[in-house]
């Protein structure tokens, strides 16, 4: 397999491609994470609350149906979270990512057993703290993303992340087509991970009323909820976020608001519940226009990310050379 | 003058450099406005809720202080702005923006007067409106910058609008060195607006605790507030951040939170109260280190561009080239 792009994510994770499939609970199964895998990116296992075995089933499957590397992400302040850490210590996938948490005690035991670890973080203090834990990468995610974010966007965040710190970055958050890719990159990260495109694939065993919420989102259609607790998530604006919002400028107790949230990301995922489910997806979803395979999906965006690097090569404010014009931009887009 | 990178923002505005000092009330005025010009970017005076002959005061100080193309910018929603619209029908500034709301029927009888009009929005609904009311071009704001803010982030917000209308895109919001500037053309932009680099210019006559406020800041250093009487402002997380905190989630009625606000930036400015003043900064402020001079300041971030459109052109994902090192990128960070 000849490598193109040849980096510190590349060389590290063994990948074709330095893009990864955004790990989403119940939406990132072995079935999209192996499609992934092997369209040439990492795919990511999501975990979230999964029954130790299932995730152990999960890790099996996904190795059934690819022999290219792939990771499993494991949620840290989630109910069962030590069961599945234990998975892990006894599967071995290739690489670990961890999200909400600071995963630092995890990180020395997990390499020494000759896995690589890189959590994803929101901040430049947590990026510190997972380099100096010995993480081998870092995914850095804007609050522009899907599910549960920081406070950050992407484009401010990934420039003072890679600033901060000499290990490679992922960027996360607000990508969904080459162009999100390229940008990333003259931002300074090695890599990008995308979640909410893949929710379209067919791969993906999502419900479809999910996947045409995803279609049919617009740049405004989604909304941040769990503010007053500190618990951030973005979610389709939706009856849902509306009564999450009632409750929360009304001063409701964390419980009141939790309460409300258990199983709505089920119901949205599984059920096709897009009314009153948790309809996890990022500020990207506007980008996304119809259902692909991931195949199709990886060789769009790889062919938009060069023809973006292509307009970048023609640039410049100092030798007098010609930028192309938005029309001859929108034929690269 | 030799102009560089030639699109439609250079042609349309007569800049050398498609870079845009974004207005920022109390903080740009006729000093600020036209040393950015002078520098070959698009200086941009406020005029937030000036008195109609100090407004018009500033223009004569700008034109008095370069003989380069400035714009002015209209707050729709202050109170005075149709004082403030009289004065640009009598002025003529070469460049007329505005913010905080929707200009579209001002926008044909300003162009007939020969200004070249672009609305800042927040959002792709926005900017087809804008198009369809006849806008030269627009200044697509995310909600990682300072002050007035909307909800959806610049990274996915950019190539959304792109595909949405015709006009050229100047991104905002989050940008503060060349390799933003590089990933805002990369997603579709021909020109960018940067608000709060420029705070710490030694041109702009703000106060120095303020400038000192933005060089201390981090990537977390700013708070939304406004979120339940849907006007959201980003400024320093400070006692007044937390103030408002505790009256929106405590359900305050719309006139408390108002009342909170009124001053307050003046204060931040141009007395230096950054406890309880509201420092409006975006979440890129981070990446500003030091004060320099405006010229030094557009040196930098076109050498920086430069260097992040090279390390571009030198990536594809299909033809085998390498990608500089992460240690190579710092160089040219």
């Amino acid at each position: 397999m000849q490598r193109n792009i040849i980096n510190r994510i590349v060389e590290l994770t063994g990948v074709e491609y330095p893009i990864f499939q955004g790990p989403m609970t119940w939406v990132s199964d072995s079935g999209l994470t192996a499609a992934a895998s092997n369209a040439g990116c990492l795919g990511v296992l999501s975990t979230g609350n999964m029954p130790p075995e299932v995730f152990r089933e999960e890790i099996h499957k996904t190795r059934d149906l690819t022999d290219k590397p792939f990771g499993v992400n494991l949620v840290l302040l989630s109910p069962g979270f030590e069961e599945r850490l234990d998975i892990v210590f006894q599967e071995k996938p290739e690489i670990v990512s961890f999200g909400a948490g600071n995963p630092s005690k995890y990180i020395a035991p997990l390499k020494d057993m000759g896995m690589i670890v890189i959590p994803v973080v929101p901040s430049v203090a947590l990026a510190v703290r997972a380099q100096r834990a010995g993480a081998d990468a870092l995914i850095a995610e804007g609050q522009e993303a899907g599910g549960h974010i920081g406070s950050t966007s992407t484009l401010p965040m990934i420039p003072q992340i890679v600033d901060s710190i000499d290990i490679p970055v992922v960027a996360a958050g607000g990508i969904a087509d080459g162009r999100g890719i390229a940008a990333c990159f003259a931002l300074g990260a090695e890599g990008v991970q995308l979640g909410t495109r893949f929710i379209v694939a067919e791969e993906c065993h999502a419900h479809d009323n999910y996947k045409e919420a995803v279609i049919g989102a617009n740049d405004r259609a989604t909304a941040v909820t769990g503010t007053s607790i500190n618990a951030p998530v973005r979610a389709l604006r939706n009856k849902l976020t509306r009564r999450f919002y009632e409750l929360e400028f009304q001063g409701a107790s964390l419980e009141e608001i939790e309460t409300l949230a258990i199983g709505k990301l089920r119901e949205a995922v599984m059920t096709g519940d897009t009314d009153t489910g948790s309809v996890m997806m990022g500020q990207c979803a506007g980008l996304i226009k119809k259902k692909q395979t991931v195949n199709e999906i990886v060789e769009e965006l790889i062919s938009e990310a060069d023809d973006a690097f292509k307009r970048m090569g023609a640039l410049s404010f100092n030798d007098g050379l010609m930028i192309n014009s938005q029309k001859n931009l929108k034929k690269y887009a």
